[in-house]
């Protein structure tokens, strides 16, 4: 019998181009696929700088990247009647852990709404993420009742 | 009371050295285990050639790698009566994005059978994964009812 | 509806400064925050050594820190009646492969307390994790009945 799932997305191309779904669920967990600082075009927000070689030279857009990463996983769970309260795990990948941990507690409680978010957290350094100029991509599992 | 866990494996050497299961089910949800290019007897296929220091010098397998790691995550999931189609979320970690990334439509589409994949997916950079000549590891939980 | 969530700490002023919990129940499942090889006033535990540019310089202490941080994913388990018993996925995130690997079997097995922990287990390295001085990161999901 062929699983029953709920597939979501925000329509951009990559969706197609590269075969995946924003969110999935089933039953009552929702699968949230890496998100990034993306607006509804489906261009970078907050780009990093390269360096000749390709590499990012300055990790300052840090904050915008990491607000807007936020602002799409809550949109992309609101099409599951769901919102940030129902996360109940993330795990945050980014190119540079003094920056990112420095802000991670401010805009977490912020975009969370709470001083302490009832999140399980893992934070990690990967040298390079989907597009040369990202600082930084979160993935999230929610749940619903 | 001790939990009721369905435990399957390939049978390779490093699952008794490592100590550790391919697959995991509990209830409705399998988690499986990082899957990698290997072969029945436990070897890589489509090993990358290193430098003189032990770093991957050429990229080149990166699709030999990818195919053989997604027949695998079929072959474990087959165990359970499962299929790619039951899979909700893969974290893929790879040496090169660039040429992950540009092969990541056309294999996943084909490996999952659909232009569509209604699968979450998160793909990083790792600077190393467990064998010095691998590319791709993937890791897929996945849904039965 | 708000989601019912069972949220666990050790009380460190990090869970206050990010903003976090260690772990995150609902229904059957737990969904355990990175770990890493903190005391209880949480102090790092077998720090690494770092050069004059702040990067490790050696990974010697990776099997204390490899230790503790399995304490302490039992240590967080048992505030819900459960044990690494329990664990059905883990997640490595190492600095130094060849190090991590060659601990992991026999660490895991005497942590488990079995010869073939029932465990879906992907081990990769990351170049740096939320401490400077920090070797290893584990976040783990377990369920219970």
């Amino acid at each position: 019998m062929r699983l029953s799932k709920s597939a979501k997305g925000f329509g951009t191309h990559w969706e197609d181009e590269y075969g995946y779904a924003q969110a999935v669920k089933v039953d009552d967990t929702i699968y949230v696929s890496g998100q990034l600082s993306l607006d509804e075009k489906g261009n970078l927000v907050g780009s990093a700088p390269l360096d000749a070689s390709g590499k990012i030279c300055d990790h300052s857009n840090m904050e915008i990247q990491m607000r807007q990463t936020y602002a799409n996983a809550k949109k992309i769970l609101s099409q599951f009647g769901a919102s940030l309260d129902n996360v109940v795990e993330e795990v945050l990948y980014v190119t540079d852990m003094d920056r990112a941990f420095a802000l991670a507690g401010p805009v977490r409680k912020e975009a969370y709404g709470s001083k302490r978010p009832e999140v399980a957290s893992t934070i990690v350094v990967t040298p390079r993420l989907a597009f040369p100029e990202q600082l930084i991509e979160i993935k999230f599992v929610a749940k619903v009742q």
